[in-house]
């Protein structure tokens, strides 16, 4: 058995699961995304032994909604997390010593692309991307068979890559990203500003395209060609198998993927997009399971 | 000791070589550049087996000037080369049958990123990108510690990575690559569109820019800013130690880095480009013969 913590900028949950990613116990409560390193430790710590039990328990890991040092086992402050400091709170240290266990963690971008290809929509594949289109935009590379981290576990910035140069500021403070285009904020502010006088979410927004609203089509036209765009500089320079995209491209699949893939042609050769499939993820709600599970397990 | 092959658009090379990089004997040749596959064989058979001596040779390395698979040993047509076909052409086995000896191939900018890996500007790295600026841009990428392959080892290909949406036609059928501002053949374009009546070489151009003639170094100065750009894509995507520019970059070191390296930091974050170092490749004349070395030596 595994025990497993999913920490989110909202709520988070620890669960004890199986290695086949079934679960036993789950515990969720909301996370004190304001608090302070020591705070966020506590309630993970919580957490943590409030889903233990009778089972024996191999290790625990950690899917981060932040970003992640998986060598050293740290964490970083992250916009809606921003509690965990710059410099790096040694989170699988600190909760080694607090459970007694083994501690592996993993940011969630990486660890649900590893989610994603275990369980998912990216099985059988040894070159994959995972994106997560959502509030943010954020990525996990599968490469020749192993999860890419890089120098210090802080790549996959796919939403920070610029789609548009000296375009739309975005939040991070850099301009033309593809998050300031393709976010499901971004996306909704986008929809405003050609028209959309219905709700302001993303899920509005995406029913006002199905419902033919110019305004909403036109935002989410514009999101899925520098999605596509981006895909291509993927695919360019990474000769991918697959790749698979989250959220707001699971609930609107129908109205972006297909022209995510026109795009992706139209900015890639062939030969790099000749057999790579563009697929909507998998795993639905269980993907944070899993991921917390993939934390741990295929490192 | 190895046989290293140096197979160019221009001219090739084999050679004789110790484990170390210390050249024995080699023999170099004008490629047949419009030549079909079986002639580009005969002509690379005839070159090795000039070139071998009485040394116990264990094995071939080629690094090709033209994209290969070397998980299948295959090489494919390349704009200046187009004798390999669409399909792949098995140099790997044909030539290991006419030499009698194990043979493997790299695709030249990955070859030389390996190079420069072991014996040049990226040593003591683990995740590094090498690009090439020169009649063309590609790149290799050694990511975690080893070459990135990705699918068909077609990828690198960040000289067609669109850096200006609908931007200027590339060689290549797309729009907006950085290969159509970046290369030298583009730079020597753009300067002539600027108004530089000089020579029209990437040299003159340099020389031009360095006598401060307005649009030889406004060619020069956009260049450098897309380079910049891609290169922050690079560093979000991968979170690399090191990037090592050839070519043009290190015949104008001094006139493109300056202008790349602030771009680059306009384009990323400061915490996947503090510590990045964007260097020149180190290597010089001794590329080409590490980078037939490095095909076979580190695959």
């Amino acid at each position: 058995m595994i025990l497993g913590i999913d920490l989110g900028g909202t709520k988070s949950a620890a669960l004890v699961l199986h290695e086949d990613g079934t679960v036993v116990r789950r515990v969720v409560a909301p996370t004190p995304a304001d608090a302070k390193a020591e705070e966020l430790f506590a309630f993970l710590v919580g957490l943590a032994q409030q889903v233990r039990g009778a089972e024996t328990v191999v290790g625990v890991g950690v899917s981060a909604g932040a970003p992640a040092d998986a060598a050293h086992g740290l964490v970083f402050a992250a916009p809606n997390l921003p509690g965990w400091g710059s410099t790096g709170f040694p989170l699988a240290a600190r909760l080694s010593e607090a459970l007694a266990l083994p501690v592996k963690i993993e940011n969630d971008a990486d660890a649900t692309a590893l989610a994603e290809w275990r369980f998912g929509a990216g099985q059988g594949t040894r070159n994959m991307a995972f994106l997560t289109v959502g509030t943010g935009i954020g990525s996990g590379l599968i490469l020749d068979g192993r999860l890419h981290r890089g120098r210090r576990g802080a790549g996959g910035e796919i939403g920070h890559i610029t789609v548009v140069p000296n375009g739309r500021a975005c939040s991070c403070g850099l301009r033309g990203c593809l998050e300031a285009y393709a976010s499901g904020p971004a996306v909704t502010k986008i929809a405003q500003e050609f028209g959309w006088c219905g709700e302001l979410t993303g899920r509005a927004v995406v029913e006002g395209a199905r419902a033919e609203n110019a305004a909403c089509l036109a935002a989410l036209n514009q999101a899925a060609e520098l999605l596509g765009q981006a895909l291509a500089t993927l695919a360019m320079l990474l000769d991918l198998e697959r790749i698979v995209l989250g959220t707001l491209a699971v609930h609107a699949a129908d109205l972006l993927l297909p022209k995510i893939r026109a795009t992706l042609r139209a900015h890639a050769w062939p030969r790099l997009t000749e057999g790579l499939d563009i697929v909507p993820a998998a795993l639905g709600d269980q993907a944070q399971d899993l991921a917390a599970l993939c934390a741990w397990g295929t490192s």
